[in-house]
Parts: C-alpha cells; sequence; structure tokens
C-alpha cells in the first residue's frame, strides 16, 4: 500500500443516473514534525505541517532554506527519521530530526516574537515587504533569458511529470525547468507550499542552489510565500497556472523576479521583469 | 480605489500573436495581526495571516471559532482596528485587537508547545487524529437531509455569489448554505482557510452557530482543517469543488461529517456519512 495515496470505497452520484459504489484513491495528508538540533546540542520543535508523505528529507531542507536557517547542503549534518514509535508501537515516519553543522545556529526563538505586546501596530502591507526584501539575498538574478514557448509549454511539462495527481486529482505541483525547458525536477504536495519545498530542498541536496537559469512552474496561485522562496532559491522567472496575489506582485517588483500568471500552453500573462521573456 | 483589488499594468502573450500591454486587477493579500486580550487585562500576539481585506472582523471571530477559543458571540467583548500608524503615518487596517469577555480565558500559550524537547515521536497521523477528536465538540450533528439536486447546484450558487473571482480569478470561496439551498453567506479570500473563517464569523456574530442543517461548500480542495472547522461550527454537510485528501476522509468518518467532494455540478462523489443525501 502506497503511503501517499489511499484507496477508500465512496458513492458517486450523478444527475438522472442511479449512485454508483466505486473504489475511489485519496492523497495522503499526514503530519510531519521538523525537529532542529545545533551541533551544540541544544535542540527546538521547528514546526509541525500537514503534507504528503514522500520525498521529506527534500521537504524539510526546502523549508530550512526558506526560513533561511539553512543554504547549502554542508549546512545539514544529519536528517534523520524519528526511531521512536507510537502509541500503537509502530514507527511512523512522521517526525524527522535534523542536525546542523558547527557554526550554523538555530534560528531565533519564536518566544521572543510571542511575547511582544508593543502598543504601535506592528506590520502593514508595505513594512513587511520592506522587512522581507532586507531578509532576502542581496546578490542579482541571473538575467538570462526564456523563450515564450518554452513558458507556454510548461503547464504541460508539469502535469506529464506528475504521478499523484493522476490518480487522486488532489494535489499540487512545482517544477524547475532549464531555461531551454528540460525538467529537472517535479514534487506533488497537498500543499501548494510544500511542492515548492520539495523542489527547493531537492536543489540544495544537489548542491544545485542558486537555481539560475531556470523556471519554477507552480500548479495553482502564485502568493507572497512563492515569490519569497523562489527569490530565496535563487530563481529568476516563477509562472504560475493561476492568479498572483497583489503581495506576490509587489514583492516580485521589488527583488527583480519575473513573475508569470495565468499561463495555460496558448497565453500567460507577465506581470513583473518582463524583459526576461524571449 | 477598492482595498480588496488592485489594478496593475501587464503584458499579455499569446502563441502567434503580438503581445499586448493591458490592466488587470489582482487581488489583494495583505498581513492581518491578531492581538487578543483577556478581560484582566494579560495579553497576547495570536497570529500573524495573509489576508484579501474585508470582513476582517468575521476573519477574526472565525478563526478564533476554529482554534476552540470563542463559542458564541457574547463571548467577545470588543473587536477594534487598532489606533496607531505605520512608518508612513498611516492606519493600515490590518491589526485587530480582541478583548474577550470576563471568564474566557486566553489559550494556553504557545511558549510551552515550542520547547517542547522529549525524544519520543510526538505525533503520528492516528493520533494527531485523536487528539484533534478530543478537542471538538460532543455534541451531535444535525442529521437532517438535503438533496442532491441541492448539491449539484451549490457550486454555481457560490460562483453567482462571489464578487471578487469575477474580476481576480484569483480568489477561494465558501458558502453556508441552508438544507434547502438559500444562500446564507458567502465570503473571498486569498487564502481557502481564510474565506471558511470568515463564513463562521459570521454566522458567529449573527449569533447563529451551531449551523444546523446547512451545507457549507467551498470553491477548491477539502483539507483537514476545514472538516475540523466545519465541525466547531456545527456544519454537518461540507462540500468542495476539488478532491478531499486523507485525513480529511478520516476526520469526517470519524466525527460524523457528511463530506462530498469533485462537486462539478452534474455529478459528485460522497466520501463519507452520505445518509444525508436524499
Amino acid at each position: 500500500m502506497s503511503r501517499v495515496t489511499r484507496r477508500r470505497q465512496v458513492t458517486r452520484y450523478a444527475a438522472g443516473t442511479p449512485r454508483q459504489r466505486r473504489e475511489d484513491v485519496v492523497a495522503v495528508e499526514e503530519p510531519l514534525q521538523i525537529r532542529l538540533r545545533a551541533w551544540s546540542g541544544e535542540q527546538r520543535d521547528l514546526t509541525t505541517t500537514m503534507r504528503t508523505p514522500g520525498d521529506d528529507f527534500d521537504l524539510v531542507a526546502g523549508f530550512l532554506v526558506g526560513e533561511g536557517i539553512v543554504r547549502r547542503s554542508a549546512d545539514l549534518a544529519t536528517m534523520r527519521y524519528c526511531a521512536g514509535v507510537d502509541a500503537s508501537g509502530e514507527q511512523t515516519y512522521n517526525v524527522v530530526d535534523v542536525t546542523l553543522t558547527a557554526g550554523i545556529p538555530l534560528p531565533d526563538s519564536r518566544i521572543e516574537r510571542q511575547v511582544t505586546t508593543t502598543s504601535a501596530c506592528g506590520i502593514c502591507g508595505t513594512t513587511s515587504i520592506d522587512d522581507v526584501v532586507k531578509a532576502l539575498p542581496s546578490d542579482p538574478l541571473d538575467e538570462g533569458t526564456v523563450s515564450l514557448d518554452v513558458l507556454l509549454g510548461l503547464p504541460e511539462a508539469l502535469r506529464a511529470g506528475q504521478q499523484v495527481f493522476e490518480r487522486t486529482g488532489g494535489v499540487h505541483a512545482a517544477g524547475v525547468f532549464a531555461s531551454g525547458g528540460e525538467r529537472l525536477v517535479v514534487r506533488e504536495d497537498v500543499g501548494r507550499h510544500n511542492a515548492v519545498d520539495k523542489v527547493v530542498g531537492w536543489a540544495l541536496r544537489a548542491e544545485r542552489l542558486p537555481l539560475a537559469a531556470t523556471v519554477l512552474q507552480v500548479s495553482g496561485r502564485a502568493s507572497f510565500e512563492l515569490v519569497q522562496k523562489a527569490r530565496l532559491a535563487g530563481i529568476p522567472v516563477l509562472a504560475a497556472v493561476g492568479a498572483p496575489s497583489s503581495l506576490a506582485v509587489e514583492l516580485a517588483d521589488q527583488v527583480g523576479l519575473t513573475l508569470v500568471g495565468f499561463s495555460r500552453g496558448h497565453s500567460l500573462v507577465a506581470y513583473t521583469h518582463e524583459r526576461r521573456i524571449s
């Protein structure tokens, strides 16, 4: 039994026809806990995220890149599944323990952020973007171009690289493609952000960061966080099948990233820095 | 200028035709910070979420229901936008201060959860569901039925109730409908969970919780968290245009909720407790 999909008896109803019992395949969603340990031994529960099992180490590595905790493969000393068992005595493969290399610190404790109690308004669209931009790398993104034909073909190439969607219709995908259209990696997850973390984590572990001269193609919409993750991975072009949000457009504008939306095979819309489309 | 959508110059590319400069409308995404204060004066920064501005008090109220912090309108003493200004001297309407009624405690501090450092595996699919089920209300869900015809018509009725999607193609929607098909409320947001929080918050503020004899129709997929939010609001039927995840199906099964997926106008698939479909 695959851990990525699960079979289930369902009932299909259609107007004007008898209902029909049949077997259906659903995408698996399970929690993954990430626990972080510094070389000194200090440790912290970093996060628990709902994800589709599979490529867990890619997911964890990509998440750590997106949080600015690691930047290259050598920053990770070890990653392993927790050897313990759950209440029923089974190894769940739902907890990953990460040890950072000597010299790589744990992130600032969230505790400090939780107890902020100033009376000023802490955030707004503008200051929030400014803070994010400040935390992003300042080295310029690759300025190579990608042809319109290649870009228009990527949604189909992404779909062709998906394995779970075919069976469930229920997962998001992210793929990294070379500027010439060559597929480097495709990953799937019930969570849009997780799929992107998985491809970035793949690149980190394959020592391919920064991903210059590539396009990140995603199956859904383009949010602020996806632009942030693409920029941290050094990806110059982010293309989405769906719409971008306003903050995604503003951030892409500021960090010099080419943002494409509504990429539908026959047409697409460029929101920022269209100079990279040839 | 609406705060819900924003205009922007974009470039549209299509195979075989000249590129075209035009104005496009994007859905706005901005951070919203929720700050919580107990009647005693103790306060806490609860969360910051990215959302589409509009119906912010509904969003906040629904989020608090989903976290199990409030259960009825009277639990909320006041909700107001922070009166302060950002660095540029503008009121941002991106911070909401909530004061709880006397006797309603702040939630357990997240600080305790952050520093958990046991060596046992903390979670797995099973124990996680068990914990969630324990935290959910134990009063039974309404057992009234809804006709297949009404269910099949809800995706179209949801779409008809959307205002932002029409202009941007970029937002999710959630709607609560009476069993007879009458539309009670529709809300939109760039975030799937936010749209659901907004309809639940509307219900809380209108003193309509629990939402017996209703269907929650959502535009996207059905995740674990949406099932949890529906159950907390007392909604007996959750219908999604997209696919459900495995954990959504398992949770719906355990809490007695009817879960429908792939609701596409002409057909739909029932995953759990189909007895409510007549």
